[in-house]
């Protein structure tokens, strides 16, 4: 499991950094898409990971630089389409806030473009409490949604659940994703992505020791049942498994200025690796949430309300230039890493400054436990 | 006046040919975009234009790799436009298929695309023969048009003059534009800029032997009038004026396997740069033109048909790197040149190809004429 940004710029699609996207790789070599700003397509052929390999894509908000991308990265997914003739290729599922269906649908139907796979958009439907009024959509732009592209099948439109204040969009046996609230100039979301955890290894050099042979009671122990023996003890999974594997846990974070209820906290607790913007400066925090935006220090006081282990900051202003590289000057974005180090020191969190292309593991930690809030 | 390729490839914006986009600057420094496929603005960033000098776009057809840059280029023309604080920017103008209005102001609207300027929309109706039936549009998607974008300003619908068989899109003292139609799997348009004739200077020496001095009688010489002097003789412009000096034509071709009608022909009669498509090799023909697209002879074929004096080949298929480059190989984009020579053999137009980047001046000719064609 890693992450890969794609682009680590806000607002627009710059040369030296991408417009916001960052792609998730699962164990299997799966990938999932969190927001596609203009030039995601290009950044992916630039990048080595292959784009064919995109079956989820996450957008947390409907701001140009997170989805301007997305009907041309549809379009090249379907020329690089490797289905067999006359066969479908596997459906790509969407998630993203009211509207994007509106927006997809008109985007691919205007430009006839054609897919060689299904899609479908499963829509959150944002609370009030989310954006300024400003930023709620016209519902009479929504209502003359047309009819669905021949390649789109018909997606969920998904609520938080009174409970955990989070949308509940997958669970399998290997993940459970869930959405939370997020404050920002237009309703934002983020993405919380758990995966399960797996019963430990079976102690194979234990049980044969106790005289047990390979065979269907090892296959009952593994599943974390009790078993009686010949000679009327019982194994327990306990005695038998290793440790159980922690899942991992990525939440990534739309644009904010903060978090709108508990959701947030909850979904993102513990979580070993956590993507923040940090569009500003500490020293212009009130400029940055004037427009929705984070500090670092607003992103670290997220990290630590959710003892996230490593915290990934992205989406910087075009203004602070790729350290080491050509624009580097006096707005270097180092300073931004100095101000959320400085705002984490005495804590476990570690901090790390996105740049287009870096790639970063998110390895298993067997024993690690959710930290309390410092 | 010059033109600056963006984009030189076809189908998606790869990392060595950007998807369709070229610049046309006029003498006062203004630009004209002729297409605006995904990452234009990033292209227009590493390049040396000012992207706050555009004033008019030009969509050839609604093909992705043709407009998807659109509504991100305004977004950003409009965070770096330097109306002074209160006031608005300049206006700007954009032509397109039906089809266009829709996908803008959905795109604008859904991701609430505040700009600091007005826009309008002036669509093109075409005719039915200009695509296969697939290609025309579903008339109940543009049925459900929603309202206005705040910043749009309502645009005229236009349709051919019988007579020319000429779509007339802009006039004024200084230029013609004209649009004519094309054939291609989606009903595809070609754009003519025709600079008007400029009269010829005053031969101010020769009116000095001629004992007058600047003043009034001057100017009305200048405007084309005949002057009667004291002793009775009478001036005409053509003593006394340079010859005039012959407004140049740039003609831009959308995507196409042909010309629909009489109108491109006359449309670009003459053209000092013809840019015409040439997306795969003359032994692919067939395949090209079942995608509706051309060949370098099938562009020449054109070039010819109007005595144009330079074609420009672009449009490539991602297949063909560009020369000199690192992914240069068989493929090589120079045999295309090659075979657009060939078939130009014996003939006065020269043949450029196009990469990103390239910036080709468009010089003033002062004596040449309409050619005839071979």
């Amino acid at each position: 499991m890693d992450v890969t940004v794609l682009g680590s710029g806000s607002a627009f699609p710059g040369p030296l950094r991408g417009a916001s996207a960052l792609a998730l790789r699962l164990q299997q070599g799966e990938i999932w898409l969190f927001d596609c700003g203009e030039g995601t397509q290009t950044q992916l052929m630039k990048s080595s990971l292959r784009a064919g390999k995109i079956t989820k894509i996450f957008i947390s908000h409907l701001h140009g630089d997170h989805v301007y991308g997305l009907p041309g990265l549809l379009c090249t997914l379907s020329l690089n389409c490797n289905a067999p003739p006359g066969q479908q290729g596997q459906c790509v599922e969407i998630f993203g806030p009211v509207g994007l269906r509106l927006y997809l649908r008109v985007a691919l139907r205007v430009c006839s473009s054609e897919l060689l796979f299904p899609f479908t958009v499963h829509e959150l439907e944002p609370t009030g409490d989310q954006s300024p009024p400003t930023g709620l959509l016209d519902p009479t732009l929504t209502a003359c949604c047309p009819q669905l592209h021949p390649q789109e099948r018909p997606g969920r439109t998904l609520r938080p659940d009174p409970e955990s204040d989070c949308y509940s969009l997958l669970e399998d046996e290997r993940i459970v994703v869930k959405a939370f609230r997020l404050f920002h100039r237009v309703p934002s979301f983020g993405f919380s992505v758990q995966e399960r955890e797996r019963p430990g290894r079976l102690r194979v050099e234990l049980l044969k020791q106790l005289g047990l042979k390979p065979g269907p009671v090892f296959g009952r122990l593994k599943m974390g049942e009790s078993v009686t023996l010949e000679d009327g003890r019982v194994l327990g999974p306990v005695e038998v498994l290793e440790p159980a594997v922690r899942g991992r846990k990525v939440c990534v974070l739309g644009d904010c200025s903060g978090l709108v209820g508990d959701g947030g906290r909850r979904a993102c607790k513990g979580a070993d690796l956590l993507v923040h913007e940090a569009t500003l400066e500490d020293g212009m925090q009130e400029k940055a949430a004037e427009r929705g935006h984070s500090t670092p220090s607003m992103a670290v006081a997220v990290a630590q309300d959710c003892s996230a282990h490593t915290l990934l900051l992205t989406h910087f202003s075009q203004r602070y230039k790729p350290a080491g590289g050509p624009g580097e000057g006096r707005d270097d974005v180092l300073e931004l890493k100095r101000q959320a180090e400085l705002a984490l020191r005495g804590t476990d969190t570690c901090v790390v400054l996105a740049e287009d292309f870096l790639t970063l593991p998110v390895p298993l930690q067997k024993h690690r436990e959710p930290q309390n809030p410092a």
